[in-house]
């Protein structure tokens, strides 16, 4: 087969998994500041933690804040699980991050830091507001679209989430889930209390092989290969280069788009404002803008479920360079 | 990012993912003989294809065929996602196939047509006997490691899974579920009763989803696109020279471990060995065989958990060259 070819020599460098295993998750702690005692664990996709986070930290209730499709899908996975599913949506033109009250039953509290689908951001220092007033409840976090940009502090997080093909400029297929040891201990709960937490991805069984720096299935060692490579890449280059290189060209689309006299930017308060996915509104002529700039090469997002026709959506990546952000503004 | 610019190129002909998801059904359905009605998934792994097929198809009783460690494997996450498990193990060196009494509760036969940690070749014809008696349970099947070269009947077959590592030489990384209608019914009727049937990739949404050529998660494209070239270039060659081919090479290695002195095939009884992943037991020189091997290039399996030492496993797909099975047994 032609295709064994072209990946032999990359299975030759990973003929040592665990040597593999033990690089990346090293290299994305220290890229991510992510506390020695967590763990993490390689899956499929960011849908896939949001099922394994409910069964293995739920008993009966999660709360869901939800800021758009992605906070939906995940209440609407944990309802499929059996879950008493509690959720508050925060509307997208919300001045002021809302006061929650949390009820007492809620065992859980999950959260899309950054819906892709919006480009609502959920600023960082209200996470942590969040876990000092619900202390003992477990908080987790959809950061597929956010990371490596996003600054969490781990000492107030309990669970995180992405995919390789964000923020990582990965094929699609390998997702990152990182827990806290209240994490595992919940699980621990609920084994005992004989409650179904999966099988062979349990976060207890994605645990005890991660300790041996193996993954429960063949692993994907491809994208955990590539992952790797980005992720010391990455380290080389440094997360406050990056954070500032994101910075500069968010600051630069937003104003074009806030100068512009048919379009602007769907997120109206500043702090919910995307870095990362930012969304515009442009009156129904997306799929018009759309073929136009994929003609010059560049693929921009339609809008998002009901949005399609209304929305464009610009990723800002670290893959995503200066100048083609500059030549896309020109054809917008 | 460098990786971006590898995967360009292979994206730039994905564009049109529902093609890509068309192409690569309607080809393995072609190549592996899958009735029109079937409908075929993509998953991240063969271990989750047992989840999910336990999950959709399994109210409370699974009945398990084991004859190696991925059948035990098996069982055990039908356990762990809280199900009644009934086995029955065929000992490896049993000369005959059992009489299978299955109980009247089993709704579900599960069984590792291939287990690649024995090297237990279950005749594909006595799957279809075992339909025929029990036409009213459904029955599930593990090809992971004999697929493309085994024959399954999908009349007399509900649920056939694979992983693209063994038999197509592709990274890992993806699973592929084959389902029948039947499967499908019975889902409904699990969720009637308000059955717990997993989330994101419970059946119900894999199937929806897949009737508009599309997945649940962001799709596996580079995989899934690796898979449709080889599964192209199997329909080029045809299955009936592959498997002419893969007999020819498993008759020359089994007939020189059957007149070796010191070492022999490990399965004695004939219709039980597997053309495709031969297991020999070679006295406890297993880890000396196999370093022996590698300084030549060729990277051979050790046995399975407790016979780690005493067995070499070969593999016999269809990447696997005449002549590099010829210089392994030279060095044997």
């Amino acid at each position: 087969m032609r295709t064994n070819d072209i990946f032999k020599h990359i299975y030759s460098y990973c003929k040592k998994f665990k040597n593999l295993f033990k690089q990346t998750t090293e290299g994305l702690k220290k890229l991510l500041n992510i506390p020695a005692d967590f763990q993490i664990f390689f899956v499929s996709s960011a849908v896939e933690s949001m099922e394994r986070i409910i069964q293995g930290c739920c008993h009966q209730t999660s709360f869901h804040i939800i800021t758009g499709s992605f906070g939906k899908a995940w209440a609407k996975y944990a309802g499929e699980l059996g879950k008493n599913v509690l959720t508050y949506t925060i509307a997208t033109d919300t001045t002021e991050f809302p006061d929650l009250q949390i009820p007492k039953e809620a065992e859980i509290i999950c959260l899309t830091q950054n819906d892709t689908s919006t480009g609502f951001w959920i600023p960082p220092e209200k996470i942590l507001a969040l876990k000092k007033r619900y202390p003992n409840k477990l908080i987790a976090i959809d950061v597929v679209s956010s990371v490596p940009y996003v600054n969490i502090d781990f000492k107030f997080a309990d669970a995180a989430f992405f995919s390789v093909q964000k923020g990582f400029g990965l094929p699609a297929g390998l997702g990152v889930l990182i827990v806290s040891p209240d994490v595992l201990k919940k699980t621990e709960a609920l084994l005992k209390k004989k409650v179904i937490i999966g099988s062979y991805h349990s976060l207890k069984n994605l645990s005890e092989k991660a300790l041996n720096l193996q993954t429960p299935e063949t692993p994907n060692v491809l994208n955990i290969y590539l992952l790797n490579a980005v992720t010391r890449d990455m380290l080389k280059t440094g997360l406050a280069k990056i954070r500032k290189e994101i910075d500069e060209k968010a600051k630069i689309i937003y104003k074009f788009f806030e100068n512009n006299k048919k379009y602007s930017p769907f997120i109206k308060t500043l702090e919910f404002r995307s870095p990362t996915t930012l969304v515009f509104d442009v009156k129904g002529k997306s799929e018009k803008l759309r073929k136009k700039l994929a003609k010059k090469g560049y693929i921009l997002g339609a809008g998002y479920g009901e949005n399609k026709l209304n929305h464009i959506r610009i990723a800002n990546f670290p893959s995503h360079k200066l100048k083609d952000i500059k030549s896309i503004l020109k054809y917008v």
